[in-house]
């Protein structure tokens, strides 16, 4: 297949959406290959997402935005215009759990999530070997109440130099600020180890362990300023008994973070999430 | 939400396809509140499933096929119209098993699968009296190899009267003759007590035993002249150990079969599944 | 199999219990036919079930306990004996929902759940067509705030002439005073129609819709004082997408419910729980 | 925890066994840490695992297997006594997909599975820059139908000098002869990309497909002479559509597939694992 055009969108609900977002692509001799389309009638909102091969296409891909543009603001359209080809560029976040890591470098090394990782940051130096071996720069900054201001400042710095557009954090193990996340909004995927809203905050497998609860669960949403509150992108659960101890429940525990980040992070760079009113629309 | 028109269609991909038709539905002031598609690569076939409000809509119910017909044609579409407000007459064939029966009833009678239940088929007098609680009529046609044919020959007659336009065997424990499936193509819905292809036939729960398998499955699917090999709706497993006798097995079996049986009717019956090159794209 | 006798124990763990308890049904002849341990290395806790058959045992079954008291006493045991041909006497309460009531008396005519069901408490009369269509007693309480002391007497003195063991609350829609609850500690069984502990008190789904998540779930556990916070012993969730309206989530759900709270009642009627720190050991 | 000896036996049922076993563990003074056992009706066979503290125990390990032998002996046991600290070695065998040995090296260095990975053989060179990473010894030996023998000898041989003692096969595209096999009888552990016994053979993920099943499976099974029919061990499945391509489906899969035969491989070398009647007994 050749390169895409995927077009995300939300807006009111009104007659016609479709017809004119299908007949601009057909106009121009556009070959759609997805689409997928909600309604919430709660809210009356429609949301799209189309996606539709370059080749052929009769409008230049720098001048699509601009074509486009006319229907979206017609119908007071939030949208964004991303191309197949052009690759998402992934900062990972880590401290000193490496099976998140790991799990991603895998699906990004069998090209099974299509990502670019131009550096992998740190508070430890636990993983540098990690991202030796796989080639990738590694910076660490050793974060404390003093510093922290300054070292966000210094990692912003960073993933601007690296042209970064989507921060992951694999286990890391510190809350960023308001003015970090301010600058990566829905850009910053978390993976939180229970199923949310159970167990906020920390050590949650300490406290599903004391609750005696019956399955255990992960939760990958985007980072807001309110402590595991953001929009939920994945969450999935596996099964615990008594004959679980708190390690064993530990253990279990990181196979589901794993896949669970992961299935959150191919989702985003594919572009099949939207957020809206604080819950994701996910276009699987 | 007022009644709506559901259109179902596949044809040979080409450009153009969802604007013709979502321009159609537009041009007559339809409101689409639900719309699915989905194009397999591997034969280029595109699959819809699109529903709009009647409310509004200028071509009245009664000629939008009609109408349509036009656009179909152009695209070689194979395709069907069907209104929301039709709900399907669905017949349930039983032997002695009641659990997939009563789930069927009990969504039915909570309207949670809309649908009728004009009236039951058995070859056993074993579930007159649930039919008669849910005053249900209950034809009991004992079957054996020399009637086999003429009893057959009664239910077609008999689902013609009743106008019958779905046929569900809820456990139902004869093989229909290939005449008899050829009165209701795609139209037949079969729950198979294994997860397919494995343990075809009779006594699954006996092969799966003694296999030793560690999860046991159930089955829905359209009956096609092959026995067990239909297109598949939906499947389902669930766990079972070293500790699991038999009767355990069948008990849980049981569980997911009914789940199973009344997932697949629903879609079945709220227009959600294209059969094609004997598998399914169920729209969910 | 003839009947059994069933030993459930907890006691601080040291060395010698279980050849004790296996020595004591082996110098009567007693044929173990099911056991299992488990050790709870924080609290230094040993817990046990174990059957063995009542033909054959040469200590009538009147006076076993009095002849196990011995070893209970040596080790501190708490512990009970129960025989698996006394069955349970089971209360079921409902409100408004049928679904987990129907799923109950389905498996309880099947034999599937080994019980007796004497009665059906309420306090609405919505379900007295389903108990009578089951000749079970049907009680219809009404219940406010003013009458609420009033009424729960009433019921557990009703529940003492039926001489009901465990009472099971199928959506039984109101708060059980601490009184109630004392008069049957681990012994009233309810089902939360959340993945507790999120979502605890009323509402739970449309809590789950407004959070956006992606699993729903239900819970079953044992009543205790603080609510919906006594022992869990069957847990299990669901997939929700953004396509799932509040109907479709409570449609869901209610298929959750009921299979766990039927899992429930059959672990506890079947004599596998045991509950120790608001937790619960399950032996399945 | 102290290291332990774990004896694992199968023998006809019988009264006293637990009494006999669990008092010999008494009368040296051992304290028993895990036990759990089971009966199978069908062919009236006991198992157990049963484990307890060395630390204390007033037999030398060396000698306890003889001191057992006439309890063995009198109950006609088939039986092996292993010592928690003696890891097994393990050999890993692979061609040239990575995702199952990179799971494995993963819980292997994490300490999740307890074992010595002391060499990986493959018939490819692909994956000898994973095994020099981990610094493990990356034996090659390309296979054909001529040398096929010649070659397996010469594993033989490579796995008795580095004492291997359980191959696992992840993702190794070869067939074992039956003299390979015979030299690890219920020591070979392989993974199967299907819900065994559907799709035995070759190229799973292609018969999945064009069968249209909607879950898709793995099986981690011993292996014996008759082609991915030995004791299955571990099974789990995943979902699919119509929207999974096959190769979104051999993704899936690879999910399914490492962590099942992970999890196959953490119960084999835990010892929990008990193979009777071509069926596992899975302590678990």
């Amino acid at each position: 297949m050749s390169a895409t055009a995927i077009l995300l969108l939300s807006c009111p609900d009104q007659k016609g959406i479709v017809a004119e977002i299908a007949s601009f692509i057909y106009q121009y001799d556009g070959n759609i290959v997805h689409s997928d389309q909600h309604t919430d009638f709660e809210t009356n909102t429609f949301f799209m997402r189309i996606e539709w091969e370059l080749e052929g296409f009769r409008i230049p891909r720098e001048k699509i935005a601009q074509a486009f543009s006319f229907i979206a603001d017609k119908f007071r359209m939030e949208w964004r215009l991303v191309f197949s080809d052009e690759v998402p560029r992934v900062a990972i976040m880590v401290s000193k759990f490496d099976h998140c890591l790991y799990d991603l470098l895998l699906k990004w090394q069998s090209k099974e999530i299509r990502m670019d990782i131009p550096l992998i940051v740190s508070n430890h130096e636990d993983l540098r070997s990690v991202a030796e071996y796989y080639r990738i720069p590694y910076f660490c900054f050793p974060v404390n109440a003093e510093n922290k201001k300054e070292v966000e400042e210094k990692e912003i710095k960073l993933f601007q130099d690296y042209r970064i557009d989507t921060v992951v954090l694999a286990r890391y193990m510190q809350v960023l600020s308001p003015d970090f996340i301010a600058v990566y909004p829905n850009r910053i995927i978390n993976i939180h180890h229970s199923f949310l809203p159970a167990f906020v905050g920390a050590k949650p497998y300490h406290q599903a362990y004391a609750r005696g609860v019956k399955l255990i669960g992960a939760t990958s949403h985007y980072v807001t300023e309110e402590l595991d509150n953001g929009p939920i992108i994945v969450q999935d659960v596996i099964g615990v008994s008594h004959r679980d101890s708190l390690s064993d429940m530990i253990n279990k525990g990181k196979e589901v973070e794993k896949r669970v980040l992961s299935r959150a992070v191919k989702l985003h760079v594919e572009n099949k999430v939207l957020v809206f009113h604080n819950k994701t629309v996910v276009f699987d």
